[in-house]
């Protein structure tokens, strides 16, 4: 059977039959009329699965999107609204999303703001999405060049996870979503940052587990504090210099993926918490050779450290302008709301260059 | 002293010191960073009033954009929220909408988009604006010519009405406004329906007193079902075919102001109550009687009835694609969720016409 995580406001169900629960949801309950939210790829990996387990699905309307974070923006969520307009979607309606963090971040806000709010079903098909993006409420789209500047916190209905989507994707999507894992592991979850050390291949792991272990952290904490004024920030370790460099390098070659930019910003802020006396010369080194392993080195020679500062100096978490940071007190455990003057941040990321 | 309205999620402050509330309001908190938002109307008649009595605001940084429906739109939107951006705005900051429902709904939306949600507060200048739209939560723009398409819903910190700014009004605007208190003792407050049977000339009110029992009116509504899932459905009479009308003669030189459309709706929903055998002959009569004495008639020739319709299809609150009416129960009261066939429709905007 799926694992169910019961939450107030909607059930997540994890596991090999998980679209089980999605087609007994719409057995259950009437709506006026569906619509799936895909792009190319969903649509040629993931609706087959999907029509397959979830007949009732097979008279929606479906909205395709062109993929990828360079269009998670208003013009596409437009396009979105219009495709719900022009099938005369009404407020008992229901959107299917099915696809990554763009897919289910977006779709949540289109669906959300169409006519004051429709229903919505989240159905992550990458890891990064069922073990962080489709969790937790945040919704939104990029707006000049940063990232989900225009958004509001929602929920879905339901939550259908199924690892057999995952098949689909290339390694580096695999590897860009195991770094939520690793930093679930690391502000809350010490036995499995250990469990994990073990692993050399990513590509061999055992994910309904690994899912539900990471989907369990996630929920624990947004749970404590929904709209982020205070621990859910815990999420945040790795994000403000990751963010800023995904940013920052949003449009060049050296663009990375969301996980990439985390795990190079879970180094800088590992350091950075050594740096304040919170983390250990030991658990820091642990810590820079796992992700070093899995990752290698992202490449961020010559960036134009202004820029940085002011891809940072954006970021929603930011209070007075001063720039915040989640760092690890310890592994397992965080704190948050530190900050640090400009020569610091600039040694740390120095430090990850050096390494 | 201003009256004042507590609701659960927000204080209205009504009279001629409401401000002086909300002078308080900033002297109580502290935000990181102040933008009002106003059009050019506004800029000139009332923010100086504003800033006379809230000195505090001198400060603050001045969002300007065109007044009136036509620019109630996603492009408009974005030139807020790209302000909002140049000027720094974080999570702390607050934007002060000074303006009509235009200004209330956008800037509302805005804010509650913009990095997930700011802080924001309705300063209503015009009548229509401080009896109704301001009130409420909803939040929105216009979208491909659906009003309101796009939106949610959502709630100021503090609401400051005060009759000053109706000074400024031309006459036409003010009795726009005037439809919605009118509905307003139609659909809940008969006794205050028989008292404005003594008005003839709009222009002579006296304000305070009307617009408290108004907001009374709408804020109980409101209060009982915040989401329209049902009783708040009564706000809508006069509102089908107000809006479809409004809608449809927007881009011509019949447009309508919005009071002036659901002037035009109240009436033909009246009709309509009357031949459902919810409202006597009499009533129907005196509201016919009230409305065309203050409005006048409408030009509505030679419109198209199936745009007209496509119209009404639009509407957020119909369910299934069935157009749903709001209709009187003698005066002061309302059923919700009525339905006609499409030729009792038509014959009761013949009536109209025939008058």
């Amino acid at each position: 059977m799926a694992e169910l995580i019961r939450t107030e406001e909607y059930p997540i169900y994890i596991g090999n039959d998980s679209l089980e629960a999605l087609s007994a949801y719409f057995k259950l309950n009437t709506f006026s009329s569906c619509f799936i939210l895909l792009d190319e790829h969903t649509a040629k990996y993931c609706l087959p699965i999907l029509l397959d387990q979830v007949p009732f699905l097979a008279a929606a309307k479906v909205i395709v999107i062109n993929s990828g974070e360079i269009n998670k923006t208003l013009a596409t969520c437009t396009h979105i609204w219009e495709e719900l307009t022009a099938g005369g979607a009404g407020r008992k309606s229901i959107l299917v999303n099915l696809g990554g963090g763009v897919i289910t971040d977006m779709g949540g806000f289109a669906a959300k703001t169409y006519k004051r709010g429709i229903h919505f079903v989240n159905v992550p098909t990458t890891l990064l999405s069922q073990v962080d993006a489709s969790i937790g409420g945040k919704l939104g789209v990029d707006f000049n060049g940063f990232k989900n500047h225009i958004g509001l916190f929602g929920y879905p209905n339901i939550i259908c996870i199924n690892a057999a989507f995952l098949k689909s994707l290339p390694s580096r999507e695999i590897k860009s979503g195991f770094a939520e894992v690793i930093k679930h592991a690391l502000i809350q979850d010490k036995i499995y940052w250990e469990a994990i050390q073990y692993i050399t291949d990513v590509s061999e792991m055992e994910w309904n587990s690994c899912i539900t272990r990471s989907v369990g952290v996630k929920k624990k904490v947004v749970d404590q504090d929904p709209f982020e004024n205070g621990i859910r920030k815990a999420l945040n370790f790795g994000h403000t210099l990751g963010h800023a460099f995904e940013t920052y390098l949003l449009n060049t070659e050296q663009h990375l993926l969301h996980g990439e930019a985390v795990a190079l910003g879970m180094i800088i802020e590992a350091y950075l918490s050594n740096k304040k006396g919170l983390l250990s010369d030991s658990d820091l080194q642990s810590i820079v050779s796992f992700i070093i392993q899995i990752y290698g080195k992202a490449n961020i020679e010559g960036y134009d450290w202004n820029q940085l500062l002011a891809c940072m100096g954006q970021d929603k978490k930011n209070v007075s302008n001063k720039i915040s940071f989640t760092l690890l007190n310890g592994i397992g455990d965080v704190v948050i709301d530190q900050h640090f003057e400009t020569a610091a941040i600039i040694e740390a990321v120095e430090y990850y260059q050096s390494l």
